[in-house]
C-alpha cells in the first residue's frame, strides 16, 4: 500500500493509516499515551501531569491572510496542550528547510512564533534545523513539541448525554483562508485565518465550570471533532444549525469551491461539551475573551451514537465523520 | 541570503545560520534554554530537572548498514536527553510523508522505533502525520522531541583544566556508513553505523563517578563537539593520536574518500570531560557496557584555547572545528 494524501487529512483514512502505530509497544509512560490518541499525552512526574504533544506544519502557502507557518506551529502545539487542560510551558522547534529558502522569510517566520509565544506565555527552549538538497523539499517544514502542566486534565472522550456544546466562534475560517488564497480569488481581507493560541481562553473557561471533554477542530474540522467526540464517549449529539456560527463569507466561499466549513480546519477555536448548568457561565467566560466573541452553544449530547444537524429550515441531515479535511496541506 | 546545504551540517556555518533565533525572546522557561545551545533544555517544574529536546531527521537513504531512520529518530533524541543527565521517558514523533511512500516501509521503520524505545527505557507517547504531495518531500521526514528528568544535570561547558577526555567508542562509523553506502561501496558488514541510545551507558558512567561535561559527537563529528565543548568552558584540549579508537575499515573508507573520520557524524557515541580521579572508574564503567568495549581515555584538558592532536609521529595538529559536516543528509 501507498501513502494517499488522505492519510494526512486527519479523518476516516488518516485513521486508517495509523493502524501502523499498533506495532509501538512501548507507548505509554504511565498515564495517558498514544492508545487514547487524545491531543496530547499526559505523564505524571513527581505528583505533576505533564502534558506532551507534537505537530508538524507543512501550510501551503506558507504566508497567508492572517498568519504564517510559524504562528500556526506554535498555536498548533499550545493549543493542543491547551485541549488537555496544560497551561503551556515550554516548546521544542525542528525546522527542516529546503536548500536556497530565503533566509529573510526564515527571521519573518521565527518572529512569528516569537509573537505567539508571547500571547501564550510560553518559551521556545530547545530546537534543531536541518537542510536537504534542493528538490527535496517544499520549502520549509517546522515542527513543534510541546510540554505543559495540568491542574486538571480534561480528555477529548467526556462527553455525558444532557451536555451542552460549546465552540469558541466561527467555523471554517482558517481551511477557507488558505484555499481561497491558494485559488488566488481576490477577497481582500474577508476571509482571514483564525490561527491564535487559545490558552488563555480555555483557561478562563475552565475557571467558569466543569469541562467534561474538549478538542480543537483542526484537520477535518469541526464534523471530525465532533464525531470523534461522540464515539469515543458512545453518545450522540444533536446540533442547531442556526446556532453554529459561521461568518457569511466563509459560507459563500464554501458554497463557491463546494467546501463545506464544517469539515476545514480552524487553528483558534476550541469545541467543550460541559455540563448543562454550567453552560451559560462557561459561554460568558469565553464571550469575555477577545477570541471569543462569536462563541455559541449550538446543541447537546444525548443517548445514542449519531451527529444530527437540525437544519434551519427544520429538516435533519447527519453530520458524518469527514474522510479527510478537502483542502490539502491545509496546516 | 539564501540557506545553503552547510547551514544544517551542524558546523561553523549553521552557527551562523542560528542567529536568526536571536529574534526568539521567549526563550527560557526558568532552567536551560535557547542561549545555552546546549544538547537539551531544562526545566524545573515541581521540584524535579525536566530535561526536553528534539531533533528532526531526514537521512539518506532511509535504510544503511546498521540500522535505518526510525532506530536515528529515537537513538538521538535519546542521547540528548541522556548528555543532559536524563533519564528518558516519553518521545513524541512527528512523521512527514511524500505521497506515494510504502506503507510497508513505514510499518518497518515504526518497529525499528519500537526496538530503540524498548533499548531505551522509553515510551512513544504521541505524534502527528502530515503527508505532502509527491515531489514535496524525498519520502520521508521524522522529528522527534523527548521529556526526560535528570537528578544530576550535566552540561556541555563544564571542562575544568586536568579533566580527561573519554570518547565511548570508536570514531566516524555512522557518517562513513551513510557515506560508503551511498557511494555503493560493496563493503559488506565493515563499516555499519554505531546509532544507538546509549541512556544505560550513561547511566552507569554517571554512577561510577563525576562528569565535568558532555555531548554527543553527531553533526560535524568528534571534531566539533570537542570543539564546542572547549570554546563554551574556556579551555584548550590536548589529544593523544594513538588513543583516539577509530576501526581500520573506517579509517581507510576514510582516505579513499577524503573524509576525516573526527568530522563525521556519531550516533551512539559520548564525548566526556571528567576529573582525572575518576577517569580510570568511569571508563571501567564504560567498558563493561556492551556499547563501551571501545572506551577510551584520549586526552586532557588544558589552560589556553585551542584543541591539538599530539600525532602518532610525534608531531602535532590543530583539531579545528569543522564548517559542518562533510556527508550531507547524514542523519
Ligand atoms: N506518527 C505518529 N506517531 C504517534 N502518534 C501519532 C502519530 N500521528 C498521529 N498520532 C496520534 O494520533 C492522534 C491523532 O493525531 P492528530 O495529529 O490528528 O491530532 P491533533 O494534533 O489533535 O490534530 P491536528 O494534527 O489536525 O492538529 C493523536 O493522539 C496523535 O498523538
Ligand atoms: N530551529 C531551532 N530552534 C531553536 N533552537 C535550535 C534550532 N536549531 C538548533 N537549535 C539549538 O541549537 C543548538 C545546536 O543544535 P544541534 O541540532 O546542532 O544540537 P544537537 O541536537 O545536539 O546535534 P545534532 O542535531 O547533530 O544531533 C541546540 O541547543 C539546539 O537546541
Ligand atoms: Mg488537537
Ligand atoms: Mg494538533
Ligand atoms: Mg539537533
Ligand atoms: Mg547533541
Ligand atoms: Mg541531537
Ligand atoms: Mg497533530
Amino acid at each position: 500500500m501507498k501513502v494517499q494524501m488522505m492519510h494526512g487529512a486527519g479523518g476516516e483514512v488518516m485513521g486508517e493509516l495509523l493502524k501502523v502505530l499498533s506495532c509501538v509497544t512501548h507507548n505509554n509512560a504511565g498515564g495517558i499515551g498514544l492508545e487514547s490518541l487524545d491531543d496530547g499525552a499526559v505523564i505524571p512526574i513527581g505528583g505533576t501531569n505533564i502534558v506532551f504533544t507534537t505537530d508538524s506544519h507543512v501550510v501551503h502557502p506558507i504566508f497567508f491572510p492572517g498568519g504564517d507557518i510559524g504562528r500556526i506551529a506554535v498555536s498548533g502545539t499550545i493549543n493542543d496542550l491547551a485541549m488537555m487542560g496544560g497551561r503551556p510551558i515550554a516548546l521544542s522547534c525542528g525546522l527542516i528547510l529546503e536548500e536556497g529558502f530565503d533566509v529573510g522569510d526564515l527571521e519573518q517566520i521565527m518572529q512569528s512564533m516569537n509573537t505567539a509565544l508571547g500571547e501564550a506565555g510560553a518559551s521556545l527552549v530547545t530546537g534543531d534545523t536541518k537542510v536537504v538538497e534542493k528538490g527535496a523539499l517544499d520549502g520549509i517544514a517546522i515542527n513543534t513539541a510541546g510540554i505543559g502542566v495540568a491542574e486538571t486534565v480534561v480528555r477529548d472522550n467526556g462527553l455525558m448525554p444532557g451536555d451542552r456544546i460549546i465552540v469558541s466562534g466561527t467555523l471554517g475560517d482558517h481551511g477557507l483562508a488558505i484555499l481561497t488564497h491558494r485559488e488566488g480569488f481576490d477577497l481582500g481581507d474577508q476571509i482571514r485565518s483564525d490561527v491564535a493560541p487559545i490558552w488563555s481562553l480555555v483557561k478562563g473557561a475552565m475557571a467558569a465550570g466543569t469541562i467534561h471533554a474538549m478538542k480543537d477542530p483542526t484537520r477535518g474540522g469541526f464534523a471530525a471533532a465532533i464525531n470523534e467526540m461522540a464515539r469515543k464517549a458512545g453518545v450522540g449529539v444533536r446540533l442547531e444549525e442556526v446556532a453554529v456560527p459561521i461568518r457569511a463569507s466563509v459560507r459563500s466561499a464554501g458554497s463557491l469551491l463546494g467546501i463545506d466549513p464544517l469539515e476545514v480546519a480552524n487553528e483558534g477555536k476550541v469545541v467543550m461539551g460541559v455540563p448543562e448548568e454550567d453552560a451559560e457561565s462557561i459561554l460568558a467566560a469565553i464571550r469575555r475573551h477577545p477570541l471569543g466573541k462569536d462563541a455559541a452553544i449550538i446543541g447537546k449530547v444525548v443517548e445514542g451514537s449519531s451527529v444530527i444537524m437540525e437544519t434551519s429550515i427544520g429538516g435533519e441531515r447527519f453530520i458524518e465523520p469527514p474522510m479527510g479535511d478537502p483542502v490539502p496541506r491545509v496546516c
